[in-house]
């Protein structure tokens, strides 16, 4: 087994990165001031929730004068920490913004306002806040008489914009968390053999990015029988060295969908500390509080709605539940049973396969359980597919879009 | 249903190219002269067979002299070509060949003479010629006094000259054909959905790329099963225009495998006028014949060994027939079981996945169907995966190794 050593040599080399197409947090080598402040702010992806990343960059001619990212909630903004970072060199400068600055006084003041008293020439915006309680920066920012060109929608700024945020925006404008279904799983679309092994399709590459993931969202998401099967521990377990950003590392919230069955009280995520919550259906909340009655309070049973005559949660129903509490980001991590039940009801937003160049067999444990479709031009469509070697593997990711046949011919397959 | 629209005017943009990482033939775009070799060499795949495809590039300094690449058996090869293009201008060039020039007589002169004839300078090889009937011609050329630089096995010249010719030198080698599998399938891994609807799970680009493999293999080969539900043309229907290169079209000699059930005469593979040869095992030859008696003669039975009871052709055997009727490349089509006979036989050399970015469901059809491995670390592997966006789908394309662990655990499993 030469080839396999050779690759992971290989792959301890390969750098954590999370696939932006400005470039890669942590190693921001794009030229462009704008691609500069994206890279900036996707550094806090993860950890300013439910505010949105935002990185300005200020310039006078070529040269920068001033950075600066949001870094959580309730610290300085942006623009706040490039004009500090600037000082008078400020005055006279052009600030890229990746969002729109903000117009009022939320946790700080607004930096419309910052902007103009520290005498910027120029303000160029990647893209408009949409949301109604900050909008109303660039007028503020117009009348002071200040320059502002906010990129066009079409723009590549603005659609990195737009992607960096994805998940803020479904966030604000769904009233629901951003959904994102990370699979690992072969060429032939297995996430086991038909023994069951799953140790390991991907490679090492792969499942540090997994990880650096579980950093980067608000909260992660399994199955019970995932909890029952493989006990994980769900937590982001790289060093400090290996996360993409300077952000010491935080742990999402785990969240365990919960049918019928008891959970073992001695499963990692009820006995390690972190925060777990298990989300059933009102008829099983009882049986769940009683079987893990010895855990301690950091874990939190919650009942929802639930459609099925099991018993099992809806998912619109968890989805509002987790809304509530500043989910911005989910990663639903498996099995293929939890994500056909977000699929199935429409709310994945993004989807990402690690591909294994490896064939395990038509026995295997299919990566994808959702409703079956008759006609391939009603299939659930990925769109703006964004590809790259992760290792030996190959990461495939893109946002899910329903064509508007699928509902329909989904409800009418057997 | 806007978003498909856009998605097929963007398609009819994508010219077709194959996926080489040295530039594609017919856009030679790489500045290298040994690039530029490659690039030519590439134009006669398919149409050159049984020889090797070779490029040659004669240089003074700077500038270009002649270029050639071999076309057909029987005709010029890359040197001579060259060589012709430069006239006085070859001597004291240096000569880029992609294969180490012939030392024999054979359909041509030894391109070995013809350099030392021309009085070029120097010979730059990618490659040293493993055909024991032709090799030598470095050595030639060198007891003429002219410098030859033969690139080291692992250095990017040599990868991509063992890339360019992988075929030929599995035809050459291992005395059968060079096994290229093909699959259209979406992220689920599936090739039809539950009702076995197949059109189109990929769009026109990869449908496109798939002509133009028709075009660039000598042979290709479905089930009989294909033919009795699809009744495929299995020609390449490309305009000379959207061909890579300048040849004409070459259409494939299409192999149909076939078990006991006589095959329809009606088919168009035995109606178009165009060679078809049905391989299938001794006990099911007269039955074959027979369905077939009222066909044309470029319609062929043949009946080679066959390893099960069904009668079904062996695959070693199939290739040993197709080996000694000078087929280079075999494109594997389909369907899922007749790739799971060549993957099951160790057979397979190249797998090419066009992933269309779609789910259809668990109860289609999956696209591979060989023997499950029990553990992950034992399954089939691609190495030197490659991947690109064609339209909107993504092609996956990799050499098959087999981990030494494979055929014991296939062997077995369950």
């Amino acid at each position: 087994m030469s080839e396999p050593v050779i690759s992971e040599s290989i792959e301890a080399e390969t750098p954590i990165a999370l696939p932006y197409p400005w470039g890669d947090p942590g190693q921001p080598d794009n030229p462009s001031p704008m691609g500069r402040a994206l890279s900036l702010a996707a550094l806090a992806r993860g950890h300013c929730h439910p505010n949105p990343m935002v990185g300005c960059v200020l310039m006078q001619g070529d040269a920068t004068v001033g950075e600066g990212w949001h870094r959580a909630r309730g610290t300085a903004h942006a623009e706040a920490v490039a004009l500090a970072a600037a000082g008078p060199a400020a005055r006279g400068a052009t600030a890229y913004v990746t969002l729109e600055p903000c117009n009022h006084w939320g946790h700080t003041p607004p930096c419309a306002q910052a902007l103009i008293q520290a005498g910027v020439a120029r303000v160029v915006v990647a893209m408009a806040d949409p949301n109604p309680l900050a909008r109303g920066g660039a007028a503020t920012l117009r009348q002071a008489g200040i320059q502002v060109d906010v990129a066009h929608p079409d723009s590549q700024e603005a659609r990195w914009a737009r992607q960096l945020n994805e998940r803020w925006l479904t966030f604000l404008q769904a009233k629901r968390p951003f959904v994102h279904l990370k699979v690992a799983m072969s060429l032939d679309a297995r996430v086991a053999t038909h023994t069951g092994a799953s140790r390991w399709i991907t490679g090492p590459a792969a499942r540090r990015l997994g990880h650096a993931w579980r950093d980067s969202h608000e909260a992660i998401l399994v199955g019970a029988n995932t909890v029952r099967q493989d006990n994980p521990s769900l937590t982001c377990r790289l060093t400090p060295e290996e996360l993409p950003g300077p952000l010491p590392i935080r742990q999402p919230l785990r969240v365990i969908l919960a049918g019928e069955r008891p959970l073992p009280a001695t499963a990692r995520v009820f006995q390690d500390g972190g925060p777990t919550l298990v989300i059933t259906g009102e008829a099983h909340y009882r049986r769940h509080r009683q079987a893990l009655a010895t855990v301690g309070p950091q874990v939190e049973v919650v009942a929802v709605a639930s459609t099925r005559a099991t018993g099992y949660p809806d998912p619109e129903a968890v989805l509002h539940c987790l809304h509530e509490r500043d989910v911005v980001g989910l990663l639903v991590e498996g099995g293929p049973t939890v994500a056909a039940t977000f699929l199935d009801a429409g709310l994945v937003d993004r989807i990402s396969a690690f591909v294994a160049p490896i064939l395990l067999g038509p026995q295997g444990l299919p990566a994808f359980a959702q409703a079956d479709v008759a006609d391939p031009a009603a299939a659930w469509r990925l769109t703006e597919v964004e590809t790259r070697a992760v290792g030996r593997d190959i990461l495939l990711s893109g946002r899910v879009k329903a064509s508007p046949r699928t509902l329909q011919a989904g409800a009418a397959a057997p």
